[in-house]
């Protein structure tokens, strides 16, 4: 492990880039390089914040820095797959936001070339680095939940109505990065309903399904168009069931001891249930962000594996496309390949 | 109006029948006659809490009884429709358990010959009868909600599993008799997908779809392998969003005055939302099944019409029916032809 | 231990009466011998109920009946201490509804009268034996709260408020119960303060204060005006901290792994604080008023001793006479002294 | 009005000062013209921020400024009333931290100095200003709630214990502020009971008591070893009672139509209640220290009263004051004379 500090630019500081420019700024071992927008504008708004930075127009600059190691694409969605190859080609390991593309074959293309060239490819699919995820993770495949049988996601929300992008691309990279996460297989099919409210052709309320080759089936909710404001995971096992509601402050996690008695211990006609103990462990209160930035930051010095590397964010891209085809064609269920093609 | 009470017979005593028969017995202005079970021995529970009334295990002494008005049929599922067909021919007024008949045919068909016996077919909808579905139905109607968007009903529990019935027959009738009322449209397609994690073939979670041909969705969440008791139905409209939650006890119908800004109103690229008061108003504590029993035995004595008639019974079948073809081809949405037919 | 079941009978039919009778009357090895009211209109509503029992308006008959182990005492609350003395010199074991008397000389005498004759004296302090409470109970015991240092309850409702009983009579003895077996201890001192809004002399609000030797504090928050429902006791201790709430169904008892720690582990200026995982364990749903009934039967049966026998009704007694003198008196403390007089 | 921006200097930097000098920096129409510490470290870490005020160890720097307009005094507590003499005494207008003194009687000193020398004193008694109390106050006062009878505030937690401070005089201010200016009467008599588990005398757990000259009582439940965190207060009037909950995001206030029925309206011998609609009126995001700073340099410039004005913050000091000896003696009743003192 080298003493020198990694070396990282910030493309993109409309949005949601300042975020993580302060983040990786403040990070123990990482030295913010550059900080680049295409708007002299916007730079100047975070001119002051960032003294020892060097700000630029130009993504070039930092692409021949040979002293920058790794570059953070914050830039608006359809720009992610272009920067994030310009970036991998130029050598530096690329850290993208979600979601990596718009479609899996840019997602996936991607993905090789990091392979290829043995660089690091990381999504920011925050909730997978989420303590609480990381719990529930622990809890599937410690096997305490017994066999799992399926899950589902709510995350809806009274919110600001975007005019370029529906619920599903807007909320859905979240609770199916978790999905994969949890379930730890390639799904096999998905499929998609939703409708366009107040603006034609974007998708207000979405819900989606997943198939896993497992018999495990995940399902989503996304609205933006509700009373109600839930970000929430459930996991139904044989034995326990496992709730992450990422609204509450000290109960994030809570574990039901719950579930259906086998009927070969009861043999009568119908299945009985039990409900034992919940538990509510502790989860440490870490912001995610933090812990992704520290994450990538580890993994572009020791080029240790990460849970959002290139083929679990092209992953998500692909189900994503084929929900959204699936959304255009009233529901019908989309295959997606063994190989990474989307029937 | 005559001064005679009405009688009233009960048939099927084994399961929810005693709390019909209970609630009958006590109704002022009606009598329960005749008690009716093919089984002995289950009569032989229930004698000594009606001295007044006849028990008998055959049907037959009910429809030859000149002076029974009305047989309530509270037997197995799959009995519904012959049942009731024999009360209609013998022309007594019927009260039948949800769900009225297992296909839509055989519902349709009660609906046409009540009708053309001018006799009452009434269907046990309990919920339509709620004071609190009453009110989201009144906001519904005056337009307080503005333009219906959607509606969805979370209906979760860790139950007992039935083996010969799925979750949508089981609990699926409930939020989908309320969502036609709510709505007050014959659906034009729905689709439902599901799994069996207990039972071969007997699902224990399944979401379902309605489409209404003005545009309304309603979505269904039905699970018997859930940590949360759920009993939930939510409206989205243009102005306000309402939830009707039987959990709660004081809080049964909660009105939130939040929605999107017209886009008209705010000239920006993004559609602003707007929050304002909740209100939650109080509902009578009044029980939905005796006010079913009450609305029974006021139509047979007055003729008026019931929101859980015939036709609106036998809609509720067409959807259980055509769900379960979905069910059964993966999710694939099924038309309901505006005469009655299933595509 | 006899084959012949105990014989019960049961005086006051009047309120909480019938609930006793019900349950003594479905006890396997107890038989409901007699049904006592002085109102014979009383008497007439029950008696289709008990078949088997003999009904009279004379308590005498009771008495008499050699036949008879032991009587129920659940007349208005005056003559709770008159009648219970008339049973035990009669030499029948004793059940009485709570407060076991209005002055806790006559609570003590009764408690030495019962003592002196060998006779079983229960007072019908229910949530003593709410299997809840038994699960605080438990922890404490244990030492799994480290030390207690203090508890309070919260019983407010808006309750139809009675004319002749004040907050403090009608609510108090349930928490003041509950905190004397808890704490395990005969309180030093209490005190109350209150305010009478709806009749005048009436207290609708009471705030009481119990000082235990050992330094535990319990506070109580009785009111019949208030616009939430709350049923719950919450106890602090050095390590843990658990709360009762008798308003779930499914989370009676919480359990929480938070506290100071202790200054000798972190040297600092401030004392630092604590917080761990919440443990909500599985609570059995049985009836606490039918494990009272029980445990009165195997009392009766087995003279085993019960944590509500006379000493234990007597010094709620005592708590509630010496808090309603601090009541008259503006909140001044009033003494308890060791040997059962009110200083 | 002057065009001229408001001058304010903030004297103490360690604790809320820096949030108070962030809020009259970011203010329009007002210049933070000195910061002040006697800790030279202390004012280091604050000299980024504010480039354009002056920085100073030295209080009579300010107060010889004849351009500044006021100080904010944010110093430990005991220093408040000797500090913002001196600022009054050099003709300056005041705003003190809560507590305004450690005595009545030094509070009343201060108060009179400011209105002999017609200069502003306010007490920053946050709540007072919170969109939720104002909203409180607005139904008290427009008799929504029929005649007050009486209220009562929670202010429990889990936190981090001070080692020089009580409950009382860390938590109470928030509670007595708000309840002195909701009720609108000079308290006639204050009580207070207490225990110290942590550290011998300083207490842990404070139960206090305000009996108002009306009638209406406030009953305070003060403590920093609690399960739950709480920040809230009840109001119970004879026609509404409502509920203000800081620890709520979107549900702030709730209103409750409920109450007794007056026996007028009865005739029988219970007292009957009533519950009809909730209402949870829209309260506004404001943050409260920003309207507190903004009513503060509008009183600088307009000479407006304010209701945390030196005479309202008096009385907040005497009531702390005066539990202060009820605690000591045991919980008993302390008066407060009319004229301001306290026998």
């Amino acid at each position: 492990m080298s003493e020198r500090p990694v070396n990282v630019g910030v493309v993109g500081m409309n949005y949601w880039g300042p975020n993580l420019a302060r983040n990786f700024d403040r990070l123990e071992g990482c030295r913010l390089a550059w900080v680049c927008d295409r708007d002299e504008a916007v730079l100047d708004r975070h001119r002051a914040a960032y003294p020892g930075s060097t700000f630029t127009t130009d993504l070039d600059d930092l692409l021949r820095d040979d002293d920058l190691d790794a570059v953070v694409v914050a830039t608006p969605v359809p720009t992610h797959a272009p920067l994030a190859r310009r970036v991998l080609e130029a050598g530096k390991d690329a850290f993208v936001e979600k979601p990596l593309a718009l479609t899996g074959e840019d997602a996936n293309a991607l993905a090789a070339l990091a392979d290829a060239g043995g660089r690091v490819l990381m999504v920011d699919h925050l909730l997978v680095y989420h303590p609480a995820v990381a719990k529930v993770k622990e809890l599937v495949d410690e096997g305490r939940l017994g066999q799992v049988f399926y899950l589902y996601g709510n995350r809806q929300n009274l919110g600001i109505v975007r005019p370029d992008e529906n619920a599903l691309w807007s909320l859905g990279p979240h609770d199916i990065s978790v999905m994969l996460h949890l379930v730890g297989e390639r799904p096999s099919e998905v499929s998609a309903t939703g409708e366009s409210y107040l603006q034609p052709g974007v998708e207000d309320v979405v819900f989606g399904r997943i198939r896993f080759p497992s018999g495990v089936i995940g399902h989503l909710h996304l609205s933006w168009l509700d009373p109600h404001k839930m970000r929430k995971m459930t996991v139904i096992g044989s034995e326990r069931m496992v709730v992450f509601d990422d609204m509450e402050t000290e109960r994030k996690v809570t574990v039901y001891d719950k579930g259906p008695i086998p009927r070969t211990e009861t043999y009568g006609e119908y299945i009985q249930v039990r409900s034992g103990d919940i538990h509510i462990p502790k989860i440490p209160a870490a912001e995610p962000l933090r812990i992704v930035c520290e994450r990538f930051v580890r993994a572009v010095r020791d080029r240790q594996p990460t849970p959002s590397d290139g083929p679990a964010g092209a992953t998500v891209v692909e189900v994503l496309e084929a929900m959204s085809r699936s959304l255009a064609d009233s529901g019908r269920p989309v295959a997606l390949e063994a190989g990474g093609a989307i029937a």
